[in-house]
């Protein structure tokens, strides 16, 4: 937990050629090295700017590579793995977080002698902590704005994805806001579309969300989706705040890291981070990203929210991934700074996975977000959330251990 | 040529399902689709922002799965690969460039039903066309910078890619200035890091270009790497353009979509668009983005050079590989708005590479950046360089085909 002081990471590396050598040559080629002596290339400067490989653990050989190589450094196997450790002093770029992007994930993916890559975590010096945002309100940020304690915020999605118009959204979340839900989100597919322009969506239905909460007592969270250009994401934002909003989404992908850095030092409410187009960066085991290291990149930016899918979801992961992403988030960055982000369950979701997610996570500090279970309930949306509190309210009473 | 009316994506789908119905489910997700139906989803809203599967093309199948899923819709095989058109409605999304990227790219990577799911191609409607900046200098804009015509402009990287001083690096450049270069460019790790800070090398590197210049009426482009968050990148554009600069640099994954879009808009300068990162997108060939889709995003957001690799490069990926990414670069976008971006080859170009190089190519319109075969040249670097165009001058001037 401690910070270190050199910029950590961590890789899982497959090749055909030794894996210290492979090692040293990401090592090289991702600070100081170059193919052929240059002047300037000092045995001082080397020493102040080179990468160093600080550990290698070998894993089991595979009999054929994982991934295909044009002009290969070695027709023949075995393809060694390993899980390497890398780190770099940090004022090689100093706390930058475009460009460390560029120093633990540039190019490095193409080297001819790697027929795998994967960087699986990051550890950073404290000067990120101070140089970013991070998370404005987190777990604790988000409890408040929405008053529910003790268990998970239970939350939906807007569907279908794309095309209702805004007074058809808010009436949805009318009786979304009756059934006595906790959290809403817009569809990731809906932003700014012509046939539902934002500031129309938020001010139907923030009107909706408004009245209720004076009725009720109640200020449903609603993450409106405001993915887009940088001076469009800041307007937007300050619509909702202005409007009484408290929480907007965001498609991190989408929009990149500089856009995410920038409306984490703009916004004035939670930022709910939706990771579509993460499957490209993580489906192959053996490429791109594990998502422990890519997580800690999108919560230093202000990320509060993070998508991890869900237990049993309808999509390719495993559940153990599942629940290992959403430790991730909810494990403290820095010791002075946790920049702890509330993971968001979805995908499938109903009353059946709350106590395998609540017995695998540990934890009620969470959104877990239900779309068929709450507005196709047979008994009608208000017994669908229901039934999804009753099921939360009794994995959480169970003091024996869960077993499957 | 023509723009087409909706949206349009190419994919490589491989699944154990039926491959319609598997197109049909991605069409559904990133669209009007819902998993039960809603109050709301009326036929004719699934008529106005429903995607259509516009064509299927089968592939030989495969004897085993491309990508692993955790909970398998069909254990067994054979594993079906189609080559699939999906068509949206422009007002899904407007002619936003990041609600485009969570249309055709977003959560569709995980679906289980999918064992592989690659990006080939897009197409656009003009809207996109007039909504973006653009590629602002593109091939004909860098020509008159350089005065470079009727040949490749000669490049070359600075190394070691971080660690030198501003001062030991004006001094190289210096040098490369005197070889007769056409253009240099920083390593992609070295933006503002503490020992070589971004103004203190630009003044120092102008005050060299700006030199030689005058002496010799040949105004070398440097591209100067202000990859960061957006004010930096706003700054640092403006600072090279008060001391004479006549290009920026910035690496593309690290920064993001709407970070450049913002760059594209903001800047008076070429665009140097370094793809590092990118292997992590494309090295699985059953996943990812193919580099003709990926970079008509970047085209439109602003990118005027665009990396591409090189023929017989250190890297995994093949020279087929490498010209298709450098003739999409150089293929119009729109009949009224090419967006056409110069592409770059580099990585162990030497004049080795120039002639099979533009046979393949049939083209001078590129940057041809060469490291050790410039600084590393047994007569020295104005050898080097003059071996170089030397090398493209005879390429150029062979009437015959180019037989390898």
């Amino acid at each position: 937990m401690t910070a270190p002081v050199r910029i950590e990471a961590d890789y899982l590396i497959e090749t055909p050629c030794n894996p210290r050598a492979t090692a040293e040559a990401i090592a090289g080629e991702q600070s100081s090295g170059t193919f052929v002596a240059v002047p300037g290339e000092t045995p001082e400067l080397k020493e102040r700017a080179a990468a160093r490989v600080e550990r290698i653990e070998l894993l089991d050989p595979l009999p054929a590579p994982s991934l295909p190589v044009a002009r290969p450094v070695d027709p023949g196997g075995p393809w060694r793995r390993a899980r390497v450790t890398l780190s770099w002093p940090l004022d090689n770029i100093g706390p930058s977080l475009p460009n460390l992007v560029t120093t633990v994930a540039g190019n490095l993916w193409e080297l001819r002698q790697l027929t795998g890559l994967r960087l699986l975590d990051l550890r950073l010096p404290g000067e990120f902590a101070s140089a970013y945002a991070g998370p404005k309100f987190g777990v604790a940020g988000t409890r408040e704005l929405t008053g529910v304690y003790g268990r998970p915020l239970i939350g939906t999605i807007i569907k279908p994805s794309v095309g209702l118009s805004a007074a058809v959204t808010a009436s949805l979340v009318a009786t979304l806001c009756d059934a006595g839900i906790d959290f809403i989100k817009d569809d990731e597919l809906q932003s700014d579309g012509p046939s539902c322009p934002f500031n129309e969506r938020v001010r139907a239905v923030m009107r909706v969300v408004n009245d209720h909460a004076e009725r009720a007592g109640k200020k449903v969270m609603l993450a409106f989706n405001l993915t887009g250009e940088i001076d469009q994401m800041r307007r937007r934002h300050d619509f909702v705040l202005t409007h009484g909003g408290s929480c907007v989404m965001a498609s991190i992908n989408s929009v990149g890291l500089a856009g995410m850095i920038e409306l984490g030092r703009h916004t004035q409410l939670p930022i709910h981070a939706h990771r579509n187009g993460w499957g490209a960066l993580n489906r192959h085991p053996a490429l791109g990203w594990e998502f422990a290291a890519w997580q800690k990149i999108w919560r230093l930016a202000g990320a509060d929210h993070m998508h991890v899918n869900g237990i049993g979801n309808k999509f390719s992961e495993s559940d153990d991934s599942v629940i290992a992403s959403a430790k991730a988030t909810l494990t403290p960055l820095f010791e002075q700074r946790p920049c702890v982000a509330m993971p968001v369950f979805s995908s499938g979701q109903t009353a059946a996975q709350a106590l395998p997610t609540y017995h695998a996570l540990g934890s009620t500090d969470l959104i877990f977000a239900a779309g068929g279970g709450i507005l196709a309930h047979p008994d009608g949306p208000g017994a669908g959330v229901a039934e999804l509190r009753a099921a939360w309210d009794d994995a959480v009473s169970r003091k024996a251990p869960y077993s499957p």
